[in-house]
Order: C-alpha cells, then structure tokens, then sequence
C-alpha cells in the first residue's frame, strides 16, 4: 500500500502559529523532510519514533539537487509511510512545490497541500501593519529578490513593481536588493518609498528595521547579515 | 485599566487552519467582535461567558459604518476587556484593517496582529496547486474585484493584472469579473489563460471551478451564486 505525502507550512517559524491541521500532521508523521529554513522547535511536534530527514536548503547557498528530494519524497511514500513535506511559510510561495508535486504524480502517490502563514503577513502583523489599504495600496504583491542564479530574475515587471499604489514583498531580497532598488526608482518609484526589512520574523530575535527603499538599498549594499528576512515597501511600509 | 485588542485571522472557515495562536486569543476572549464572514464553527471556540458582537460586514453588501465598529472596539477596549476582532483569512489583506487600527491608536489602545492563512493560499492548496512557480509565475499578487461602491476600483494597473507570467488572485471577483477580464484581455492577456474560481474555500460546500479567464467571465455575466469566492488566473491555474 502507497504513503501519503502532507505538504505541511511551517509559517514563518514560531510554532504558535502554526495552523491545526499542521499540527495533527507533524504528529502523526512517519517520516518528515524538512529544510532548514523550516526546522526549529516545530520538529519538537514530530513523535520520537518518526524519520526526520534534513534536505538542507538554505537562503543564499547552493540548493540540493532538486531531484534527490524529489526521489526521498516518492521512495519514502513508497514504503508506505505517512509523509510530512515541511516548507517554510506557505508550501505554494516560493516554495518550489512544483517540482516535488510533479514528482508524486508521476509515481501516482497522493498529496495534500497544508497552506501556512506566509512569513509576509507574519513580517507585517509583526510590524503592526497591514498589508492593504482601501485606496492607496489596493494591491499586494510578492516577489523573490534572486532566481537559481542567484542574481536578480530576468524578466521583472517593472510597472508592476514601481507602482506606488501596491504594498509589495520581496523575500530572500538581500543580495540583490540594491540592483532592485536601482530598476525601480529609474522606473519612477520615488526612493523615499517607506520599505520595512524584516528579520527572523516570528524568532525571539526578530528585526524590524523601518526605511526607505533607498535607504535599505543602502544598508544592504555593505551589510554582511545572513538572518533570513524579507522587504516590504509602499504607502503602507511606514 | 485599559483593555487589548487582538486582531485574529480567522483563515478560510474551517476552524482546523486556525493558527495555535488564534485560538488562544478566542479561548481568552472576554469580546470578540466578528463579521459573518469570520463567523461559524469557529465561534465555539469563545467562552461561554464572553460577548459576541456580530458587526456583520458582507461580501456584495453594504457594509455598516466603519466608523460604528471602531467605536465598539474602543468601547470595549476601554472598559478593560480582552477583546478580539475576527477577520476573515488574514486580516491584513483587504480586511480595512487600517481604520480600526488608527481608531485605537488614537484612543491609546494596544493591539496586536495575528496572522491568519489568507483565503488565497487555502484555494491554492484546496486545488492541489502552488501560486509560484520557478520560471513561469514568479510573482503572485492579490487584488479586490470591487471597491466601495461595488464597481471595478479605479486605476486598474493593467500592466501589472495582464502580465501571463503571474499569478492574480481576485478576491469578492463575482459581479465585476466580467468587466475586469474584458479590460485584461484588451490589455493583452490571453482569454485562454486557465482561471479558477474557488468558492466556499475550506466548508463543506467548497466548490473549485476549473475554467478559463473568458470562460469564468461568461459563466459570471449570468451567474447568481452568492457564495463568498475567490478567482485565481495564470498559469498555475489549471
């Protein structure tokens, strides 16, 4: 008889705000695959007796192969197991779910999607903010500041990205930030935007520094911090 | 002494994607004050001896004065209770946080925001489908189908909403889906792009409608549900 696979958001990483449904995952799990990003006290939740198996993508480094996760996913299900597929914030952002999703379909092993809190919404309802407003920010968007290539991704919509009526989220912006920051204000987004980074969102050793999208463009430019995080900037990002 | 104000995402419906933390605030409730929206199963959760304050916000219904419910939460803050107000999915996307936050910033009140699953990433998910992928759809963004009058809000980024290489997520879409797709197709996005509409996400009724962007445009020329729903286009759709 085929596993099953959960793929279960951890949210932004404190394990008070993981949903129910996460949690009566990871406690009845067999088997978890989780990433670094991921990880922390929620693997508290997974029974002594399960596998928890690092597959170790980091912000900023070098990804396993894609494919060797995929395969861990398909024999771990194979045998039987209940699967929990650990992705930080929401599995379906940024999540490269795709990929895994494809894979089990391949071998005709079924899944779930667990939706999580996105860690844009942790950053903001940390900040204290919200992310829309009824006329100046009536659209909200979400990007990633680096492709595979770890540079800024081709193809960037700039009208889209320079409006001053949307909040927009980059995630993983660090070292691309100041290139991005670059595009939008020649693309006519004022450099006085407000732009929040937030750091180790939802961790006892968060950060929230308020700027502009100049100003973190600036800091960023030298600034040697690891911590995952994420920009916000718009009307809003005050 | 004064009171706190917690402002809880509900998420989708189903009490089971409520975060440990929302149900922490609901089980500490001395108030809560909810939208039918935000309302349900997930009500038992509230002590027996707290009040419940139906401010009664509708989807495609003339909402009750924002100002009245602001004064109720300072009202209630203020005779020192621990108060919730209940939001549907994530309270800061397109939850007209921001009046109600200035109301107790003005009135001296602390609050907080807790995060909840946004009705977005819970359609997604009940579809079995990312809202990213790593080449194709590299940006996800949400917006409203209608403002306050109940139109097509003004000054559309039609750059941004026609662009087939995101995902766009419509929340309250039904009555202006129709206008919004004719504005999207003359911008330039194909009428063929797959569109999903969600509706009921997460309750025992949720249907998923797998469609196109003008396929879900005709049906809802004429359609009359009333479900509360969301329509979900891009690639990733279908």
């Amino acid at each position: 008889m085929s596993g099953f696979v959960s793929f279960v958001g951890s949210g932004p990483g404190d394990p008070d705000l993981l949903t129910l449904r996460a949690v009566n995952r990871l406690k009845g799990a067999e088997a978890v695959l989780f990433d670094d990003l991921s990880a922390g006290p929620i693997l508290d939740l997974v029974p002594a007796g399960a596998e928890l198996i690092a597959v170790g993508k980091r912000a900023g480094r070098p990804s396993p192969k894609q494919d060797h996760v995929s395969r861990l996913l398909v024999d771990y299900a194979r045998g039987g197991a209940r699967v929990v597929r650990l992705k930080a914030g929401d599995p379906g952002i940024f999540g490269r779910l795709e990929e895994e999703i494809t894979a089990l379909r391949g071998a005709g092993i079924g899944y779930e999607i667990v939706p999580g809190i996105t860690s844009a919404a942790a950053a903001a309802a940390a900040a204290g903010i919200p992310l829309t407003r009824r006329l100046e920010a009536r659209r909200v968007q979400f990007v990633t500041g680096h492709d595979v290539t770890g540079g800024l991704p081709e193809g960037l919509n700039l009208a889209a990205l320079a409006d001053p009526q949307a909040t927009t989220v980059v995630f993983m912006p660090k070292r691309t930030f100041a290139a991005l920051a670059a595009r939008l204000m020649a693309a006519g987004l004022p450099g006085t935007t407000p732009a929040l980074l937030a750091e180790n969102v939802s961790h006892p050793d968060q950060t929230l520094t308020r700027s502009t999208v100049e100003g973190l463009a600036r800091v960023l430019e030298t600034a040697a911090s690891r911590a995952p995080g994420l920009i916000l900037y718009g009307p809003l990002a005050e």
